[in-house]
């Protein structure tokens, strides 16, 4: 279903009736609304003024539209930060965030916590029951604009008593440090600060709980909203809108708390950002690169353990990226139909009018700042329109699991010991291979149960947990390991027993020596008699006793490059496309996967028995329908930016 | 007629005579002096010093040299900042800026307003009566270094008052802004901060406020000691020397209070800084970008009123680019020349004497360190040789106007939208190909009354006031609109018609969408039965009712890229250099101008019955000279960086 | 010899012993210890805790190790920095630089000075005179992580006191500085405030001051220490560890109280960092640059009066440079040898085992995490089997001596004049190019005995002092100067007379203008027949009457490039490479040198009657063996990274 955000206290009262039935006739049953207008909500402290947003639940449920309430916590008014200083937050450098766009909160204010509590609990006691109300949305995009971790007195004092919640002991947290090293023992755990300022940088251990300790504060912020929501508004569904590209938090952890997760999906903004040489971001600028949307549903499929929307549809150009380019005829069309494939409950777009003023007016919506309908309104109405007469078939686990680690990011930015290591580059890479094979990915996290998988891919798992350990033991296989993996215990050392640590239970081998190499610097190695090119990372590994592994590809230098032992593979290096295509199409043939070729940027993706496929190129492409399969939309011949639906259900 | 900057206090007393005699030996005429001179005036708190400044005038005076009198107060001394630490600046990062340089004060600084007002009325009582003292320059290049803009406590009240004037109620600035948005809401005046150190980009109407009080605060402490100066120095004229592609304040506000305008002009530290390609910065190295100077001489000319000198004119290397290379043999001839072909009334050197010491000792003069002839004296007498023998014509005004607006660089700083847009960059294109083409170009305010032109370009004007407005209007035309034009009302918004806002009345259409390219992708056009590419802006225009606006150029994509409307013409992207070639010389057509095709590096300046000829380059080039004319120097074979001057006067 | 960089503190007590054994059976002969482990020594305000530290030693004595011990300094303990808070350095953004990696000090703060003071007391007293103790270590590579300058209240303090030190009268500071210039003068010491957050650039008279203070702070830091140490441990020598390609203190001024030198070499570190192109980089990844360490052996050789050590030998990957390849095989063999015959007296590597925790735990080891050899160990294991049946013979100068001068550089960084000046870079093109010639060559400090040199080459010698000119006129030639030689006054002036000031005694010329060019500029000139091109930097030159002076090549425009006087050859250009090998080659021969045309990636070095050749690529190389000389070890068949010894004894 279809669904769009909205800001009725924008506009003029006198104007919501006509919006309201506008957005029903374009086909939108859902309407997200007020998470940033605390300021409207209580214009003095203390003083509430609720009834307008009563009135706007009213207009919308008079034309049947279901209700997204937001939490405002996302902007607290200027009179609340004046009057209370300490919920600001401090940047690494030391600065206080001022008040004057958004987020300028730290999630360890105590009063901040109080105050949010405060204005949800008035908001769900007055709306929580409300016909129109389908659910909540807490605060807006957690973490936006590097706000996770702040460095002031107040983080500084929650973040000890996190840590005393950890260690128990100053001599338990000096021990799992390694703070012997440079002399950096603590006495007691009033002696650590934040990891901020140092002269050269800080102990990755400290660091790496810094950033635990920021997300655990974020989950904690999020449980606080929910668990008044839980009381106050009974039977409606509690969501959070997160962010693509972003792993300041563990999103895992946040959705724990949720009914189901959402993400705000811009992919022309991220196209333009990701780092991806100059000529694949020209040609997928005005369609986002094809696996950039379809990464996102995939693992927030997974954070929403099964259930997810798309909270925020780039519904045209945006105003954030460096360049903001206009999405190419049909293109708001497939992105909405890719996020149903894919198995979103709602994609809600961004926004219903383009504002006329402040830092998003230059922000596309669905109308066009005179309410005149923007390009992005008459691609709605055509979904809108061709979901009308169908059905969609419950959406089905893909036979590939992608092991995605929040830690595993954490652990690469702390310390990446090559400047090209990025692990979201490196799950990209795999995630993308696969798609160009024609496979679905579930993007799942780290101690997933991996039951039912037919390959399980891990691009790169630093740490391994008890229950990651677990889940990867009781999968039979095939099952990749990305470099890297393993190298980490839980305190940021290196294991007792050399990487793969713990993993050396899956895969017998122990990593005697790794490096980091520049660009234009690359080994090259054998692999099933094919010749490829390793640059960015590579390790040297041997066998432990006679557990069994062995090498399958080497270096010219007779290093080992592909590793196996029973059906887990070890990858020492980090792998380039041209390996990552054969070896992944390899390990799918392992699984009795069937890889297909498909034509240059399409996809597919199968909900049940349907297949969908999207062209995401400027040239039409023919593809072979599924055999014995129903046209349920298109056909054969994708046109540019076109995409076909097949049932093969009978 | 030329002259001089000089700083006796560097030197020995025992020395200005002889400086005096060789400075009127040379052929220079003014001398400028003082203008750093605060801690040798007023060595301690409340005792002035002034005779040695008398004695110093009193030499020129001998030498019959008339003096431009700097006031101090660019640099504040040590007693003062440390007695008063209100005046300091604080940067956008919150940090006072120290004393040890220059322009440390905060222009809304109420002490420091006071301290100038003083030592101004200390000097003027004291030399505004000076037969030698022809005029005063106030302060020294407002601005430089970024300091136009401070973020202080006094900034904050200054700016809170700025505000309340400018708006009267916060009702009125709440909805100016449209704080509504993200609840940027405030209650009072006192409420409003700086717009420094917020979380994500503050509003941008906010800043744009921010830069328009911060421009204000400039004109009003220039207008302070103009106001004293105009009392007690009755007669003689008072100037500002401002700064070559500088745009944090509005010079033509400042410029309102005083008699005339000058600059300084250093053509290759700005060629080494300009936004061009490694070969055309290597290519103009030793001798400029063609169009450099001669844009800051038409900018300024109308800066003046007319009326502009060149205050500081670069005479050998210079200190302050990345790469200070020498002036090719000839080039400070040819740059003396050009301002004078421009009108500039006096062409004045920095400095005579290079300094051994402190920051700009590895700064040329026209005298080496050790006082002997540099490169540059050589080149001075020989203009003032040539200028001996001849009597100049009255400047004439050109037949093309150029509309130059500073809100509109600000917007587009604040809001770029795509990251290579740059208003700076656009009307310098604009300028640059008309100047290519032979034609002269008048830089004018947008405002400005435009009768008399034949055409008129306006690059961008996202603001139109209503005198824009009104000027516009009543041009016949031909008139150009380049993009972004009417894009925003004067609360930086989206005009409710949709731009190009209040310019709908010449130009009928309606903007419904617009887009930013990154670097490699183009879009290709036609216009005249010619293919061009546009890059970097797009936008999609439809015209409005009946009013006769027509595409006179396509995109590919149907959609129009020249719009013609009567004899107005509006660009619908960021034209390229091929393109705007054409199509200016297709409006110089239509306007009745001839264009002539000049060799490469050549340009031409009239100046009343005489045209002056430039040889950027350092190949010689041959021009045939206006039919009829008389050779007043040089001839048609223009040697390397030479120049010719013709009289077609009969 | 051979020795190792050990922690006890960081591992079991009980493991000490088999360490100990360890580095004896691999050839180990010293170890340095404790240089990080206050927090051990003095866990609490203090409370010592040396017994263990006694236990280390007394078990490396048992196996007959030697032992260097480091004064804990470089890492003051959590509470002395809490107890203490103006021990902290502030940074130049006036930022506190707090607890949590290392140097986190003020070399002004009179606190710390005591506190280093009293540890160091405490360790001699007690270590002082232990039979296994051959030396101490101060402090911990000075400077490391930018943290010789400081920006805090003791920093001012102590740089006022150092000002009236050195110049007595405020209005001789004044004078000195040129601070006339922008009313910069001040009227006590007092107002002198540390010239950072200034508007634009601070006086560089005054930068260059702080600059001396600061280096000069370094000194008396580390010289308090040494006064310590003298009394309580007699006969044990004292060294620090300077570091490579580092400039911001003297280190002739810090050894000037040491009894020999000792550098980190970490080749690929550096050469990743170096201003190498990226085709050079990715061809020395794995070996290092073949000068690199080449170079800082023979500046510390000079450093310690003929006596260095390396103190920290790579040994494998690092974890600090962009990127940290693996060393290809031999070549940490290759770097010991290097090291030793360049006359080091031990090279000691960096570390024994590799910590699994902590900043450093991805930087190998001899030993790897778990203590199982790493490929370090087995390469140092050859070489002290190679040494074992050797004596090697006394090292012996060489005949070309560099004159290397840290305010060269200091002054180059206040004020490069154009982006690319770099006299690090300048220094090393001239090392270099003498390297590759086959030819030994001195670093030696400004003002050194240049007697017994047949020739000596200044990269670029700014300022001048008595001792340095007394031994450049005592020099018989020949004698290279580069350019901006003589071209500062010690007040960071423009000398009276023209650059190359006090050298127009030895070099009769005037500068009469320099300019700077950017990348892709080049002036052509002629020398001995041959065309070259010079970018960067050019001079114009005169001859100071009479002298003699004459330019023996010229640019195209008649400037001459190389200038000579009887013995002196003065460089007015920035030399690029070709010019520099066929220039030097050409001053060898005057100087009676015989050069050989060696090839790629090979590099000579003799030691008394010893000649080494080292091969630093990966191709094997031929070289033919010394006349006569007998094989010490290899032979003229050089493998990839492999070298060869001659004795050409008899």
């Amino acid at each position: 279903m279809l669904g769009v955000c909205y800001y009725p206290e924008h506009w003029p009262e006198a104007r919501w009736r006509e919006d309201a039935r506008r957005m029903r006739e374009l086909g939108l049953r859902y309407v997200r609304i007020g998470e940033f207008a605390w300021s409207r909500l209580e214009p003095e402290p203390g003083r509430l003024d609720l009834d307008w947003l009563g009135r706007a639940l009213d207009t919308l449920a008079a034309e049947d539209l279901r209700v997204v309430l937001g939490t405002p916590t996302a902007t607290p008014p200027k009179w609340l930060v004046d009057r209370y200083p300490d919920v600001l937050a401090v940047d690494e450098a030391g600065r206080v965030r001022t008040f004057g766009s958004r987020r300028h909160y730290s999630f360890s204010s105590r009063r901040y916590l109080e105050e949010s509590r405060r204005i949800v609990t008035a908001l769900a006691e007055r709306f929580g029951r409300h016909p129109a109300l389908a659910g909540w949305q807490t605060d807006n995009e957690y973490g936006c604009h590097d706000t996770v971790r702040s460095y002031g007195p107040e983080d500084a004092r929650a973040f000890r008593a996190w840590l005393e919640r950890r260690y128990g002991t100053v001599a338990a947290l000096n021990e799992a440090w390694g703070a012997v090293f440079w002399s950096m023992e603590v006495r007691s755990f009033d002696e650590v600060d934040l990891p901020n300022l140092t002269v050269t940088e800080p102990n990755p251990a400290r660091v790496l709980d810094f950033y635990r300790f920021s997300s655990d504060q974020v989950a904690a912020f999020n449980r606080a909203q929910v668990d008044i929501l839980r009381v106050l508004s009974p039977g409606r569904f509690v969501v959070h809108n997160f962010m693509g590209f972003f792993d300041q938090f563990d999103p895992y952890g946040v959705a724990a708390d949720l009914d189901l997760a959402s993400w705000d999906s811009y992919p022309l903004g991220f196209t333009d950002l990701m780092p991806l040489d100059d000529a694949t971001k020209a040609r997928y600028a005005r369609s986002g690169h094809p696996d950039v949307a379809a990464f996102h549903h995939d693992l927030y499929r997974g954070v929403g353990r099964g259930r997810f929307w798309v909270m925020e549809q780039q519904p045209g150009p945006v105003n954030w990226a460096p360049h903001n380019p206009s999405p190419a005829p049909g293109v708001v069309r497939l992105w909405t139909w890719e996020a149903l494939a894919h198995g979103a409950e709602v994609v809600s777009y961004f926004r219903w009018r383009q504002a006329p003023f402040a830092q998003e007016q230059m922000h596309a919506g669905l109308l066009r700042p005179d309410a005149s309908d923007d390009v992005g309104a008459d691609e709605a109405r055509a979904v809108a329109r061709e979901l009308a007469g169908l059905e969609l078939p419950a959406a089905t686990p893909a036979r590939i699991a992608l092991v995605h680690d929040v830690e595993a990011a954490w652990i690469g930015a702390i310390q990446p010991q090559g400047a090209e290591w990025s692990v979201a580059a490196l799950e990209f890479a795999f995630y993308s291979t696969l798609r160009a094979l024609g496979l679905d990915v579930d993007v799942v996290p780290a101690g997933a149960d991996l039951t039912g998988y037919a390959a399980v891919v891990v691009p790169s798992l630093p740490t391994v947990s008890d229950a990651a350990l677990a889940a990867l033991r009781a999968f039979p296989g095939p099952l990749v390991l990305g470099p890297r993996s393993g190298s980490k215990t839980a305190s940021f050392g290196i294991p007792p027993e050399l990487p793969p640590g713990r993993l050396q239970e899956l895969m017998p081998v122990r990593v005697t020596r790794v490096e980091s190499l520049r660009p234009g610097l690359e080994d090259a190695f054998t692999w099933e008699g094919e010749r490829f090119a390793a640059g960015t990372w590579r390790e040297w590994l041997e066998p432990v006793g006679d557990g069994g592994a062995a090498a399958k590809g080497r270096f010219d230098d007779g290093g080992g490059a592909v590793w196996r032992h029973r059906e887990v593979r070890y990858l020492a290096f980090w792998p380039g496309p041209a390996f990552l295509g054969r070896f992944l199409a390899h390990i799918a043939e392992v699984a009795g996967l069937e890889v297909r070729a498909l034509p240059p940027d399409v996809r597919l993706r199968r909900r049940g028995p349907w297949t969908f496929a999207f062209n995401h190129g400027p040239e039409p492409r023919r593809l072979e329908p599924p055999a014995g399969a129903r046209a349920v939309l298109g056909g054969a011949d994708l046109p540019p930016y076109g995409l076909a639906i097949w049932d093969a259900s009978r």
